[in-house]
């Protein structure tokens, strides 16, 4: 058959296995997500909106994938962790990495009217992805501390800028001349000085990014038949499938507390 | 600041270089179309539209990036050739990898109204993709020829066995036990004895799958002006952009006659 | 200049870091050293000129390369493990691999008069070698658990089936069939009913291989000077560099307590 | 059995398969080579006996491995072309890698004593070896290229500096700033005018370095008796299996005709 005589190609197609027992995260970015936000007018220095249809797609994708076990956005980026011990695919990297990305992107478009009812999409949005491979724990969280610090610099910067330009009347340019070399504790006095603006009454969400996790949704209390019934004591050890739920914080994920309270996050 | 201290994480993304001066095919695939494709009422053995809206996609791809060559689709799936020199994202695996995969994703997602205008998209359809490596000229005609031959094989196949389901009145499992072990003249055959179709009258697109290419536009007549203006020959000389138009055939390409009138594929 | 027109072909070496901060185990593995042993006369089942050669390859092997922090050998193969945080040539793959595997070879042809004085070497040995990445500790307590047990599974078999054929007069193609299937406890009884061997007292190198390790050299009391000068505490407080020596042991490495005295084989 | 309980750390070794259908080039380069030439008192500026053990090495690699095809060396430097279509070890890299490395390292220890015989080994030389592939004839004669022309203008360099400091009784330092600048044929120039040295007359072994191919050996005159049985003639056809030997030679490998005369190098 015609098939045969051409199926050698076939070989050219090497394995590509990620290594066992190593955390997985993978990162998505929004491509050219400038020149995309300023064509559907997104509000500067965050847009609620835009925000909240990344997160969405974000819960659809650790809806689907139930081998991610956290999730980090800011602004255009999305960080995904998959367990350790997980075998999605064989841990064949390229399927991984292409199938969260796609879905990803079709989550985003998908609801895109759903949080922008009055502006069309005006070109089809698109976002890159990479797997990096932590094999440590304290990598893992340190990966995700990077990712929170950098939301928080980022907010920061951003949030005084567009203050100097958009009350402030000053151009770009003056408004990034001014702020070179500001340090943290500058960038906060100009913010409550000249604008009357306590960084920290900003939105969470702005400030913290969003964190997407998992939580165990309490069972219902035991039908009392089950109480009663004495006799089947062997039944009760029958492993119970807890049933969680896929959910939007916007917390601390740099100290402790955060991961002591979900131990399941890291030791799956 | 707080990022520097993490920002080691980023030793963990290691360099992922395609290897220089050979040929990237890339496959991309639809995710569990088997059920999108019940779930959307496509229509049995080929639905037009989704065809259209596939080679809608491919389309855009190809406009927006310009290293790609050659698209072929058929079914769910699309592949697509990036020249041997190609330096795009500086030829990073998983960038190239991704990128093409989401703005496809993004592109049908986003055209789906255009061609299902009365069938709303009830979840996010998603694609899978890969990057396969081929160092030779012989080695991407073979894998497309690969990929046309399975149009054909695999078109035959549901051509006749859906005449069987929808006018034979047969069981899926019926149809499936009947076409078991015939070669492609006895499927012919049932198709012209049975329900007076001939094959080869059926739709290109379905036979052949789609052809994305870059043709030339002929330039416009050259204005009088240029001609008259003897005094500056050296500019006459200038190099040519040649402007290109990406379109969509439905021919043959296990044979010479398409390469041959198009040398540009495989050797830029 | 000549050169600079063809240096473009370094292009094409792409870079092959290895991940960071993961155990690295390199094995090396005779070469048709089943050929070999019999051109050199290598005493059955264990040549103990032969194994003492592997264990001064790797004694130098690991005087050499300080990132190494433990060795283990059986046989014609040797294991090392370099610790987590190896920066040895930028953790590049080829480069480890090789000059690993070039220096052992090295050192055993070269220390080949030393073992096998009246044996002329006919023709020069080679190894093959390979590094696999181990993300945990347990995973290297494992690797190495493996190779022990290994060990010990092929010494008692091939200790039966030569004193089966030796002693016992057996063809090897009879020693064979008689062993197909026993268990150990019955090669135990062969070994005893049969040649009045108790497996146990054989050499520990044959039934446990040989276990690479640095162990600190005590440091030599300190000179009176030095505590008379009470004047400058603080010189005390400096790094004491610690001095090890390259030692050969065989002893069990499967069980909790040769790793619980070595605390720094994993932790570094 | 206690194997298999710990069999699972083999899932950690993860397949590398190089890329089929192109050439593969595996390079050694002397390790601290430097250091070793001084110590057992290399002759400067080439070594004529330390050059023909490298060579003795390669010859020795190349009638081991009938897959690698042509071999180019200088100084402590040799690379090896393996065909296209080679299938040693099935493609594995780190097997071919360390094989070729370790069987190279041992032939060089082991020959040792035949071009030093008065000069015992001090210490076990090592080489570090990588494979680069090249998916086009073009590149593969580049890479070669790129070698001799770096033969050439390191050996011209050396010459000179070293007629500067033998003969010309300058320091290393002296004559490294002498040369600093100068062109190929000012190099050409000092050692004509001052040292009365004709570049061209130097062997060919330093000036081109060593390539290493295998020649066809012409077949032993027909016997009589086969001619005259005319009633066979079939058995003429049969496929004769050339025999070949590996030569040493030191051509010119730049220029078309050293390929033009062995077209098998790049065709098989």
């Amino acid at each position: 058959m015609a098939g045969t005589k051409f199926a050698y190609v076939r070989n050219f197609e090497l394995p590509d296995p990620l290594l066992p027992d190593v955390f997985l995260v993978c990162r998505l970015d929004g491509h050219s997500f400038h020149r995309f936000s300023d064509e559907h007018g997104f509000v500067k220095p965050n847009d609620e909106r835009a925000l909240q249809l990344m997160d969405h797609a974000a819960k659809s994708l650790m809806s689907e994938y139930n081998d991610i076990v956290l999730g980090f956005g800011e602004s255009d980026e999305f960080s995904f962790l998959l367990q350790k011990r997980t075998n999605l695919y064989n841990r064949r990297h390229a399927k991984i990495l292409t199938t969260l990305t796609s879905y990803f992107t079709s989550c985003y478009v998908f609801n895109w009217p759903r949080y922008f009812p009055d502006t069309p999409l005006r070109y089809p949005p698109s976002f890159d992805g990479r797997i990096v491979v932590y094999p440590t724990e304290q990598a893992v969280r340190d990966y995700f501390a990077w990712r929170q610090a950098d939301t928080h610099i980022n907010n920061l910067y951003n949030t005084v800028f567009w203050a100097l330009v958009q009350q402030g009347m000053q151009s770009t340019t003056e408004a990034h001349a001014n702020l070179r070399g500001t340090v943290s504790a500058m960038k906060h006095e100009i913010l409550y000085s000249r604008f009357n603006v306590n960084y920290n009454d900003l939105s969470a969400r702005f400030r913290k990014g969003s964190v997407v996790v998992r939580e165990e949704i309490s069972p219902p209390s035991e039908p009392k038949a089950q109480n009663s019934s004495a006799e089947k004591p062997s039944r009760v050890k029958k492993k119970v499938k807890i049933r969680t739920h896929v959910e939007i914080l916007h917390c601390d994920i740099i100290g402790d507390e955060f991961w002591g309270a979900r131990p399941n996050i890291l030791s799956q």
